[in-house]
């Protein structure tokens, strides 16, 4: 007998209909003869709906309060998932995460998981029970209502599945499983079988959204093997593990762009010791997080030009508190340029094989596309490109790394 | 400084422009100096919202999933009051029904209050913090969700007033207060400045939806003044509290009507002792409550034709139950009457004064009125009368005990 968690997201519990089908792929699952704890999001568009509303009364709504409202949205949604089982004579029993003992830090928002008391849920599941689990959600030491953050259901999902020692963490979304690359951008997309966390994570970062980054980051720790798919069919999905041979003879996995950062050039930076540390330390005081860097010598000796990438949400921001480090460093003119994208290679094959980085430039050149900005990781490569050949870049790289043909059958 | 609970039902806060207005409401009540405990409903319409949600699954809801369900709606008022509060600049804290110690019994959607910890809104309060607190609510023993039953935000503010020891516990409503009768059927309807607890009780037991009538009982009990006021207008409302000698010079405060029963009539039931008792246990074994009785000896002896009232939703029910028992015991015919109204005149001065109920029968005899059924108790008279007549004779008595009056030029 196998317990498995299910975790299904808001898409696949957005209508009455869908819930009933929900009951259905679990009550399959339990008839198999596995225990099954269900872990569920609120009905797609309820968080916005909850959010819109907390914004009619403020713009800036108190971070525990907001806790507090959203959490309404699972909750909502494990009342009537345990409805429907029923209905179908289907013992289930509903948890908010409280109740399922998910004790989080008190970061209102963004709360981290800090443990599980599983004790309540594994009773009910040696009685025979289904368990529905609010995601998404906890309360902290004192018993306040925390949420961990968009996404946060995943993470409640895995972290349960790591408490209970669960065989195997299902994550059920609206899409097949992980791809090569958006097939929005590439109809050559191929469905991934197998991948690792390492490389779940550069392409969750890298803007792929198919999991929640700490959800992967979790399941590494714990080592919960993942297994994303669709709650429309049957098929078999992407299952998330620990590398193996088979992931390192495979060059590249994926193909990922992000079109949500902005760049930043300062020139003629006075070249001289401490001052890259003075500017970068003034940005991160502002929670602002900076990607990528470059920094080149300008042609008059002692200065240099620098520059960098960062959210596109800070942007604004970054711009204006560059412009007056600009001025009291005695630096030249600042330069913002919001149409950039960012395409990365990403796999664990790169560790052991050479000229991957060169296939990429040649790639991309190929295409007449210039390198702004290189940055690499052991499993990552990513340029920065002009925005507008963000899809022309991805179905180059697509091809180059022959993506669209299964790992098997990859050129090395 | 005075401690006030404040309780708002779901029009007063439907939407978020009311919502604010609660705010001010609180503010205002808090900067004259006193502490304040906010007990809130569910926004209009969303409760129903919630009941349609489940029903779509399943005619037959799982009681304790129907709670955790229903729970969201007040969650999602006290959020948005507490940011509407902070907003404007006050110190406020949420509290669900158990975070606030609302410890009640595992009744599902009907259960009672057992015990109230406040000591966390005692701390809250005397750190000059505003307590908002959903009414409805609270959890058992094991920590499961459990709600009060429609109206249960009243009975959770007057617990909490009564654990706290408030002052007074105002209830906002979408009313002026209590009225000498429904003011849509009589325009002459005045607003009551002072009621008891029995008369209260009465009156909302006779369907005066402005209370719910275990809310009053636990005043009762407890000693807790209510102030039934709108939250449209700065006038006062009605008080209810203990019955004074004032209150008990007025012959008769209120005059209501309740639409919302049928009768059912037994012809020649065989007059041998333990029929009556035989048939009331049936119906009570049902889970029917029998209101009015009354049993005429039959015109052939040894028979006697007995009528009763039920609520009408439980009608067909207990016509069936009604015509089987027939049979079976030996009677005639089994009539049923949906067509029927009771009209009630309420007041503790009844029990000093002689006359009222004779005044009340002429009142109705001078409209032509046939009276099917008569009950009594202490403070209050009913009389059974075809429906049609129901708004007439509302007026009829409402005007033969002159409640357009104040009570200072009362006929006494």
């Amino acid at each position: 007998m196998a317990l498995i968690v299910q975790k299904y997201g808001g898409t696949s519990v957005g209508t009455i209909e869908r819930i009933r089908n929900v009951a259905d792929r679990v009550i399959r699952t339990r008839e198999k003869g596995n225990q099954v704890v269900v872990v569920v999001s609120a009905m797609a568009g309820k968080t916005d709906e909850l959010i819109r509303l907390a914004h009619e009364i403020t713009p800036s709504p108190d971070p525990r309060e907001m806790d507090v409202l959203l959490a309404t949205g699972e909750q909502v949604s494990i009342a009537l998932l345990s409805m429907a089982l029923k209905e179908k004579g289907v013992e289930a029993r509903s948890y908010l995460g409280g109740q399922a003992g998910i004790v989080t830090d008190d970061a209102f928002g963004k709360a981290r998981i800090q443990s599980i008391a599983s004790e309540a849920i594994k009773r009910d599941l040696d009685e025979g029970k289904v368990v529905v689990v609010a995601g998404f959600q906890g309360v902290d030491e004192r018993n306040n209502i925390t949420t961990l953050g968009r996404g946060g259901s995943d993470t409640t999902a895995v972290a349960l599945a790591a408490a209970l020692k669960a065989d195997v963490c299902e994550i059920y979304t609206d899409v097949e499983g992980v791809f090569t690359t958006d097939p929005n951008v590439y109809h050559k997309a191929r469905k991934i079988d197998r991948i690792s966390y390492d490389e779940m994570l550069e392409m969750s970062s890298m803007g792929a959204k198919v999991l929640q980054i700490r959800s992967v980051e979790f399941a590494k720790k714990y080592n919960v093997e993942l297994h994303v798919r669709s709650s429309f069919s049957d098929e078999p999905g992407t299952i998330v593990c620990q590398e193996d041979e088979e992931m390192e003879n495979v060059l590249v996995s994926g193909v990922t762009y992000n079109k949500n950062e902005a760049k930043v050039t300062i020139k003629r930076l006075p070249d001289r010791p401490g001052i890259a540390a003075q500017l970068f330390s003034e940005i991160a005081d502002a929670n602002i997080v900076v990607d990528m860097i470059i920094q080149t010598p300008s042609s008059e000796g002692a200065h240099a030009n620098l520059a960098f990438t960062v959210p596109l949400t800070d942007y604004e921001e970054t711009l204006k508190l560059s412009q007056r480090l600009a001025k009291e460093l005695g630096a030249g003119e600042v330069v913002g340029n919001k149409d950039i994208a960012k395409v990365s290679i990403i796999g664990v094959g790169m560790r052991s094989h050479t000229n991957v980085a060169s296939r990429m430039f040649v790639a991309l050149a190929n295409e007449g596309i210039n390198i702004m900005m290189i940055s690499t990781s052991e499993i990552k490569i990513s340029c920065l490109i002009d925005a507008k050949y963000t899809e022309l870049a991805v179905r180059a790289l697509h091809d180059a790394f022959e993506l669209d043909k299964p790992p098997s059958e990859e050129f090395l």
